[in-house]
């Protein structure tokens, strides 16, 4: 699986805010669409992909809120993702009764599509590039906050502007450490009808254990309809399906959001992030399994409601293992002094690039130090609590939108406030009980961390025990019903300070600490890491050129390879597995869980072509957000979809190893005779490979 | 596949004479049968073998001279071993014609069984400590080459009496550096004739990639009848077979002949090895496979020809790569250096045991200091010729025999006689061409490696050029025929110096070169490293009692372990595998070599039950030597066949990590529905099963 916790690093500013990797390996990159590295495919491949190639392929992907990626896959709007990206929404549909992340879903009929409560897919339909506008804004401004904010009401006005003149949701983002800026302009879809997913034991294959390896066995893929107006979306812009599907040695590419990446940050934001942020996060999720573990102990009912959380704490307590393992690999560190060293050299070789931006270094290695002790602070000062995270958003909200756009917290620019709304109305039950487990567990650690006196601890319990003041706001808050949520909003500041819900009341507590830290972080470390970074990514263009690609941001961007094995375990990785390998695999550990085969599958594997590839590898670069990405060969066509990297890829964050590091996809012709032979699905297989 | 390349280490005596590593690990061990791991069993799994489980195991097993073990499976004398320690008897009767390696064999009938050429069975019937004769008699004389004599005439004389007394092999061994010598008496069996063997491809299914790894997919199974007085043997002493096989979670013990380790070595010899003799090693290796290469390059029957030794080299070679990895490794070196210090602290602390042995550490490393410079010279002079190697061994026969047995080269004493006639009369026919290739590749690397004066070389080229007097030799010699030989052992002294043929010309000029250098090694090294290395062993007995077992002698030991995975590749290897995962991983590499299935294996494929498991894993220690080995159950019932260690157990050679280190074998189950489904050998798998 392949999804980082994307969030965690926006907490941490200076994490993304550095100088630029020089060296380009041959099939790295996580490239733009405006930039994509035509010279390089045409060099190793002779393959020169057309402008209306990339935009076809551009404006067949999508971002999913949920976190992760998708493509068009129909000319009715069917969607194609990861079961584990459609998990958010599978588990906020199940119950009880109906657990549909357990027993997966089928919609034999247009009428059984089922609406998702708070998914929002968006397609990037237009880009343009507004470096000189926001640059500009802070140009000449001696003071260090007063030119932040110069910059942040730029991008701001230029959000506005945008989303009043095109209606689309529209992004201002920072690539090559501020070295560009860029509006990105998005069309929103908000009505995603669940049409298929398998059983979670099928997609999941293996668990835990086998996450981030290969050789899999996992029909990783769920499959929405995106509707329009009431409709199925009809579009032009969508992936014909190869039958045929990825084949060894063949040329491929990836179309996907890779979250973040931190390939370009010096080294004492490595040794921050090693020393400090990494344990420290390992730390949060060992803390939160631990308590998730223990509740689902208690009974089949509970293991259902945090099975998606225990899946998730898994999934990063992973990852961060394995950003672990790469900081502390005396050969990568080595090689990124390395690529520093050049770096710094030739800036200072040059005497006016030096005393323009010959400084970024030390400035940023002094905030590293800075910071150091504010990590925790930053990290355990939270809740994980959904409705406590409502209720200070609707605080905020009635506040920050009598401001002008420019001067509020950047979540409430008026350009996102669309989606903003969207999530904050979402009609996805939120059981108390989980509520009650997280808010609890996130308050416990954070006493144990920063002490019984912590000004945001103690602004929610008041003196109280958790557990008791925990259960009484949770049991007495009314947030779980959207239509109060909408009365407080709509009824406005007034509403909120004379609401008596004990969430708002906890919320209303919490909200001059949260502003405070906002604008202390933002001044003190934002203000100075910003311009720095600028300089760094300014610099980066005049040594290097431009060919090279921006660290990882959760948008759209182009990764290219090759469908190959690797050496693996002393001898070499298949470039794909087959149904053979499922029930090697599940025969070899006895069915025992977690390798044991679904009911179905059993069921299937006398019908099933068992030399029909199911996963595959590929050198394409990607990172956690790339889940359910598409990957298409020289036609365009889709022949497979990312949902995880290899072992060998867990460094990828800091650096990207061609001979190893892989990306794993579920094949085209895998998935087709899932659904043809396991599911029972033939006709939604032929309106895939266009047979009807 | 697990043949270490014994005899190296034998060139290389300070290799083999050392200190005892103090620490046990659960489930380490190859113990000897007169000193089984009976409290650690009984600890652990609450398990105490009788002296009669002991027994039959014991006499149920077999080493084979080709290099490897075996057992017996049925009454009528069926032995099992691998595909690999068969190979080099189904090479000798092989023919451009009939290409049993490639092909397999099978005789459906008695009559249709195959006989060895030289292929001798030995069965370890008796055991006798004679530490004490062996000892006393080099007591109290201060010169240590007349010391060293005294023992090896007192070792000569107890294998020649009880040779004389019983007509069994008598072989006297050192264990524990000395610290014990043993008579290992052993009934002799040379009538050992093939039923049966599966495709090279099948028994070695993944290649060298796949070699030394797991999960595997390999039938590597052969099976002889041994014959005594032409009808096959009657015996008692057999393995029951398991039909249901290996079962995860259970106890399992090993029962076979590890070829040697060095874990007993000082921390000074560990770094001849890693500093010299590895790469010395490797570098000789490269050369031979990449003429050897070549050769196979020119043609299928070329390739035929140097299959077999391929197949060897490129085995050797992954030895040590994985053995210069582990030396490499700097918690290995630590580990080793913290066991030395324990040991040497403990005897110094003891200062009746200072005396008697402290000294000990420092002559070893005196030693292995003088021997890095002669390592090249003893390891690259050498002909790989196996005519040239029947000439000396001729040249010598005739001179040795006229001697007393305590005088004698240690080839040549008379306890030895029978098996070394038996191999230099083998009937195999010896391809002139390989003879060439081989012996011209090994002279042209010593020249390079020891100048073109080397007296070695010189003697053998006498200033020609080495292709030249090589092919004029090999074309000239009348070795090939065992008759010719016969006719100069008969013909003594008088008809070897009379000789003209050129291959005893050539053996009567190194003769007194090989001689010399014997001499001056056994003089000025091994009569200072064995009574070295008596005090080590000694010396260990007293610090850490007998709760330890001996490094390995290519004599019968017992292993123990439990059937189980490990972690492996950021996962967890299954325990077993079975016919499912062959088919995947022929499927993924799109049936290429060496990933290619047979036309057997490919008629079968829908015969099969593809559950079935084919290889498995278990912590039992194993090393080279132990390939062919029995793996029985606690009713010592045949329940595998051992014939590889995962990639993880390369460092065994040095240490042991229970947690990775894993010994791979064939699975019964799996044996017995290859020979039904795959190769219609029914009745054979009836014969296994006692079915018949």
């Amino acid at each position: 699986m392949n999804d980082r916790p994307i969030r965690l690093a926006l907490l941490l500013p200076a994490a993304l805010l550095v100088a630029t990797a020089p060296f380009i390996h041959c099939e790295e990159g996580m490239w733009t669409f405006d930039n994509p590295p035509l010279k390089l495919l045409k060099q190793k491949y002779n393959f020169v992909p057309t402008p209306e190639w990339l935009d076809h392929l551009r404006l067949s992907s999508v971002r999913l809120n949920d976190g992760g990626s998708g493509s068009f896959v129909s000319a009715n709007g069917l969607l194609l993702t990861n079961h584990h990206v459609a998990r958010g929404q599978l588990q906020k549909e199940s119950t009880a009764e109906h657990d549909y992340l357990r027993d997966g879903f089928f919609a034999a009929t247009p009428d059984q599509e089922m609406k998702s409560p708070d998914l929002e897919v968006d397609v990037l339909v237009g880009t343009k590039n507004v470096t000189e506008r926001v640059q500009n804004a802070a140009k000449g401004i001696a003071d260090d906050t007063q030119a932040l904010k110069a910059r942040d009401a730029a991008i701001a006005a230029i959000e506005k502007e945008n989303k009043d003149k095109t209606g689309l949701r529209s992004d201002v983002i920072s690539l090559y450490q501020g070295g560009e800026y860029w509006l990105y302009e998005y069309k929103e879809y908000t009505d995603v009808r669940l049409v298929f997913a398998p059983e979670q034991q099928a997609a999941f294959y293996g668990g835990d254990p086998d996450n981030f390896t290969y050789p899999r066995y996992d029909i990783d893929m769920a499959l929405f309809r995106v509707y329009d107006n009431g409709k199925p979306l009809h579009t032009e812009n969508f992936l014909k399906w190869s039958a045929k599907g990825a084949d060894p040695g063949e040329l491929v590419f990836i179309s996907g959001n890779p979250g973040s990446t931190e390939r370009d940050d010096t080294v004492s934001g490595l040794l921050v992030e090693r020393d400090v942020v990494g344990p420290a996060v390992t730390e949060y999720l060992q803390h939160r399994l631990a308590a998730a573990q223990a509740f689902a102990a208690q009974g089949p009912e509970q293991a259902r409601l945090v099975g998606s959380t225990i899946f998730g704490l898994q999934n990063s307590l992973k990852v961060f293992e394995g950003r672990a393992e790469a900081l502390a690999d005396k050969a990568i560190l080595a090689k990124k002094q390395a690529e520093e060293a050049d770096f710094r050299a030739k800036v200072a070789a040059n005497p006016e690039w030096q005393k323009e931006y010959g400084d970024a270094w030390v400035t940023i290695a002094k905030v590293d130090e800075q910071i150091k002790p504010e990590i925790k602070g930053q990290l355990f000062r939270r809740t994980d609590s959904r409705l406590f995270s409502i209720a200070l958003d609707i605080v905020q909200y009635v506040a920050e939108i009598k401001k002008p756009d420019g001067d509020r917290l950047p979540e409430y620019h008026e350009a996102g406030l669309q989606s903003l709304r969207f999530e904050m109305m979402s009609p996805a039950p939120i059981p108390p009980a989980t509520e009650k487990l997280y808010m609890s567990s996130a308050l416990k650690l954070a006493e144990d961390e920063l002490g019984k006196d912590d000004a945001y601890v103690q602004a929610i319990v008041q003196g109280g025990d958790i557990d008791t003041v925990v259960n009484s706001i949770v049991d007495g808050t009314k947030l779980g019903d959207p239509a109060v949520r909408k009365a407080l909003l709509d009824g406005g500041e007034a509403a909120v300070a004379a609401s008596t819900d004990p969430m708002i009341e906890a919320a209303r507590r919490v909200d001059p600490i949260a502003r405070a830290n906002y604008k202390r972080i933002h001044d003190t470390y934002v203000s100075v890491l910003t311009p720095a970074g600028e300089k760094l990514g300014k610099a980066r263009f005049l040594v290097y050129g431009k060919d090279a690609y921006p660290d990882a941001t959760f948008t759209l961007r182009l990764s290219y390879g090759t469908v190959i094995g690797y050496p693996y375990n002393g001898t070499i990785a298949p470039p794909f597995t087959t149904f053979y390998g499922l029930y090697d695999r599940a025969a070899s550990f006895s069915n025992k869980p977690p390798f044991d085969l679904t009911a179905k599958e059993e069921a299937a594997r006398d019908r099933l072509d068992l030399a029909t590839p199911l996963n595959f590898v590929c050198t394409g670069d990607i990172i956690g957000g790339n889940s359910g990405s598409p990957v298409v060969n020289r036609e365009g066509e889709l022949v497979g979809l990312v949902f995880d990297g290899n072992i060998e890829s867990m460094a990828g964050d800091f650096v990207y190893d061609g001979s190893k590091n892989r990306t794993v996809a579920v094949h085209s012709a895998g998935m087709i005779e899932a659904l043809r032979k396991i599911y029972g699905a033939g006709a939604l297989a032929d309106e895939l490979e266009g047979k009807n």
